[in-house]
């Protein structure tokens, strides 16, 4: 345990599940991660910030071998098997046109929102941006309900948007195996962090 | 407390202090927040996982007023108080040139990460998505600190390039306020949320 983790106010608990003890996983137990644990995921991690509040994330759960092959199939090699096999796995994507939905979830300020987000690069831009976040909060909800997460980027997202959302109303980001890890997960150590010094500079 | 609190493994003290009960902040105590405590949340969060651990986000740290003051002049009116009030900024920027650090990051597959995003414009789209999932995990290290956090990205990210990264080191994608919140904050509501129906589908 880092000294510096008598420092936060998390307790150390929540501090092992949700970051130093978590690990990205490849392969799971044979244990079904249901749409309740899904729903309790998002309950809480809808509180993530959005600029604006715009939350544009959305996520398509594959748990059928059907729509789960729709996606292994234009994935990298090394992805396909764990995706196949996983308990359930999540495409995030993000709405492009969510700048469209500002009255739901800024009441008030929707024309304002539709108008700053009119010009589409901006727009798009803004809309990764925030749903990376989301993503993260996603990740990171996949592990305080217990679970191990395996996002993954190495798939070809064009084909992906083709496969999944050819009417253009959802552009994907990551997708993600969720379930139990199988014992001995993950089967190496994990991978060197940089150091506060390699990263932040104070002025 | 919602009834979706009980299924997670997460405490609900933790679930209150990093989602139910956080809100992002504009006025902040008359409290300093120590680089001690900013060294303590990188060491908690450096553990969020990135794309081949390639971890492309930079930090920099604006304490003084004349530092603050080069931020402030190219953000949005509404958010100039608050930033030049703030205990403590951060520009969470990326290295646009992460990929040749491969080899610290994972040992033994430098040139392959090298050769990954080698191209420009799927390495900036990696860095910018990657960034983003490590400044949800800072915003996250925030609240974990016992901190709130005041995420902005209504500023002039070319002209803080140019201010502050002129030799294209970084670029930024947002400016976090972090303090401990003045009383009475946030003076208004939480935002309304997206449902899980209104989000989540299922194939």
């Amino acid at each position: 345990m880092s000294d510096t983790a008598e420092l936060l106010e998390l307790s150390k608990e929540a501090q092992d599940l949700l970051f130093r003890d978590a690990r990205t996983v490849g392969a799971f137990a044979d244990e079904p991660v249901t749409e309740e644990q899904i729903r309790a995921i998002h309950d809480l991690v809808k509180y993530g910030p959005t600029s604006l509040n715009t939350q544009p994330l959305r996520v398509t759960l594959l748990r059928s071998p059907e729509s789960r092959e729709r996606l292994v199939r234009h994935m990298a090699e090394s992805n396909q098997d764990k995706t196949r096999n996983a308990p359930l796995v999540a495409i995030l994507a993000y709405d492009p046109d969510f700048h469209e939905k500002g009255e739901e979830v800024f009441p008030g300020r929707g024309e304002m929102i539709k108008g700053m987000f009119a010009d589409p690069v901006g727009r798009e831009s803004a809309a990764r941006l925030n749903a990376a976040l989301q993503v993260a909060y996603f990740l990171i909800g996949i592990r305080a309900a217990g679970l191990a997460a395996g996002p993954m980027t190495g798939f070809d997202a064009q084909a992906v948007d083709r496969e999944f959302f050819a009417d253009g109303t959802q552009k994907s980001l990551v997708a993600v195996n969720i379930g139990t890890p199988a014992e001995g997960q993950p089967p190496f150590g994990r991978l060197p962090r940089y150091d506060y010094t390699d990263v932040v500079t104070e002025l």
